[in-house]
């Protein structure tokens, strides 16, 4: 098998774990698999680096950003590759630019746009282990650019994809994806299977287990991607390790679990901004959007309501950290621009949804989820749905109760439900 | 003018040591230079990082260790853009490869090829001040190499002689050339002006001042270069400033100072190896240098004696670090391929040098050298000359007291001796 091993920062948090990562890669690569390993910076370290930046400039230019940032990871592969080495085993650590992973340049969230694989067929090819930064790659005039946080998930599957490996092994600090964070509510359990489908809106959700765009590209790419824990014994029989964690799959077989609700996913980083008195004419939306993506500002949930007399009330929500932002580009730009009454935000809100794949053929779920909040006296600000995911955004103090109160409603503490 | 600014570890050693050098390149911008900077890692980085890759293997993979090592710099040309950019200057960070740095693949003691500095002028004449990554560069198969510790020194000078530098500024925590180490002679003397033959000369025999081969670079592209101190306020006169320090000259003017001796060179670095009863035959001492070469291992002074019946000792000098090496290599394949008689070695010598122009048209300096040495009981070991430098190596014990003895026997404190 050709497979990815993918270790998060935490696995690779001091140098007793990195050997205890090596020798488990140390064993696939015994058992005759072929491993490229896309490890992440050792914990702690990418905050370190850009918290020196931070002491010069807490406006750093994101080119120089990326330059400090990306170094934590060349160190992880080189390390992972001496222990590789120590072990017998031999191996070369890449960094993005060496292995062809081109970016555009949107410097600390850059999109990958290609990989070249070829050199890492090679490796294995050759009985040689690569190990490949996660989280960055190299833009079109050979500047570094990084992936954002988490982007080395991202990583991982695009070079599982570019080498069509068998599968992609996610490696991370929980042993699967649960029902539902098992912080928040105990009776949480884990799932062995889970579709494409499902995972994406759980990942996109706020589900912190894998990165949204690694879901993406997984999906787009057919990589089965495998999530398991890092911190089972490195030797563990190869066959046990290889079934353990939760595999996202592709088809819908007799295997998967057939719940109507696989999963609670929440989110609390979550903002809501709202332009209240838009002229309702066509063409509005767009004018609102498009300022606030030009600030870099990502979207998330999108309500347009009626307003009073010929006017409409705008909505939607944004990432956390960039409230600030996006209230500003609202009241500079686009309030002035459109003539608009006026501009309120709130940052103390989170988003709470359930997904499953059998929402599709069952009606009334939401219904239900409204019902089960309700019983509760959470009070429901806004809603978006999808074929198989309803969300609502709620007052962040009601979070985990809205969560539990979910979990329980569809049963997903017991197997099959 | 163009030039150059470099920087060493100490005057990069924290985030307020940055700000200053930021400032002090920001007032050499604002005066209407073209200033190009090549900064070191943070002090102690280097270390660390190696450090972090020694925990795992002591025998770590060359090509890891650079791939390892150069992020220090890396990180420190980022932090250093983050610092002049505040500061509202236009400023943009390279690392080796981005900047075209190319190098042979000796790894951690790569050797520069070939310098592209079209992308640094092109900035420069922008308005925009180029930092880039000392010690660092990229083979012909993309691998990231290392020029070892203290290349960044050579760096600055390949990178001026590349852009054709008006001068090289080599800022460190020294304020000048003395004529030998003010810690071992207090009466030593910092020089105005000094050759680049004598320069060299102190170099190679150990002044740690400069790097050799930064001396070597300068030599070779009459690259005129400057060391001063980096611990004088930034805000300092840029006129007393660029006369500061001392001047590594190509021209013998009025100005030298046409002293005999110019400074007293010592290393404490030197380990000496002797192969007893060779066969005095053609080509032997090929058949000794080659293998220890082939082994990656510097040799330093070499000396050949006439032995007994029809054989020969040969003995030489390598680095310290590399003695167990070379004690291998002669034991293990010299001693048994040449039927040697036997290898002995001693790593507890030092070399003391005389340096100085003026010993071109002196006679008798060498003489003077060693009845300074007599007068103090101290043995010679070993003995070399050249046009220019007289070396001996005694025991390590004696090192400050020759060093005292050849500094008053050749009147180094008083001006223009």
């Amino acid at each position: 098998m050709l497979v990815i091993h993918k270790y998060g920062g935490t696995s690779m948090g001091s140098i007793e774990r990195i050997k205890s990562v090596a020798k488990r890669v140390a064993k696939w690569h015994a058992a005759g698999h072929k491993v490229i390993v896309v490890p992440s910076a050792m914990s702690g370290e990418t905050n370190r680096l850009l918290g020196l930046a931070k002491e010069i400039s807490a406006d750093a230019d994101p080119r120089e950003l990326d330059q400090i940032a990306s170094t934590g990871e060349q160190v992880s592969v080189g390390l992972l590759a001496i222990a590789l080495q120590s072990l017998g085993v031999k191996s070369k650590s890449y960094t993005g630019w060496q292995t062809g992973i081109k970016t555009n340049n949107a410097f600390t969230k850059a999109r990958i746009e290609s990989i070249d694989g070829d050199k890492l067929l090679a490796d294995v090819n050759n009985g040689i282990v690569p190990i490949v930064t996660g989280f960055q790659g190299v833009d079109s005039e050979g500047n570094i650019t990084t992936l954002g946080r988490g982007g080395s998930d991202t990583q991982a599957v695009a070079v599982a994809a570019a080498v069509k490996a068998d599968e992609c092994l996610i490696y991370t600090d929980v042993d699967a994806i649960y029902t539902t964070d098992p912080r928040v509510e105990p009776d949480a359990r884990p799932l062995k299977v889970i579709s494409f489908e499902e995972m994406f809106e759980l990942a996109s959700l706020g589900s912190k287990v894998l990165q949204i765009r690694s879901v993406e590209f997984a999906g787009k790419y057919k990589v089965p991607v495998r999530v398991l824990s890092s911190f089972t014994e490195p030797d563990i029989a190869i066959a046990v390790e290889a079934k353990s964690g939760t595999l996202i799959t592709f088809e819908e077989d007799e295997q998967m679990e057939q719940a109507v609700v696989s999963g609670i996913a929440f989110n609390r980083d979550e903002a809501k901004v709202t332009l209240r008195g838009v002229p309702d004419s066509p063409g509005i939306a767009y004018k609102i959007v498009e300022p606030i993506a030009a600030a870099n500002v990502d979207i998330d949930m999108i309500v347009q309501n009626v307003g009073e007399k010929g006017t409409t009330d705008f909505s939607f929500t944004v990432h956390r950290n960039e409230f600030k932002k996006a209230m500003e580009v609202l009241e500079k730009q686009v309030k002035p621009a459109l003539g608009a009454k006026e501009v309120v935000g709130d940052d103390k809100v989170c988003k709470v949804s359930i997904v499953g794949i059998g929402m599709r053929s069952h009606v009334g779920i939401a219904a239900k989820m409204f019902k089960a909040l309700a019983d509760e006296n959470i009070n429901i600000q806004m809603i978006t749905t999808s074929e198989i995911k309803t969300s609502v955004l709620v007052d962040d103090k009601y979070m985990e109760l809205a969560v539990r109160a979910l979990h329980r409603a569809f049963e997903l503490d017991k197997v099959g439900a």
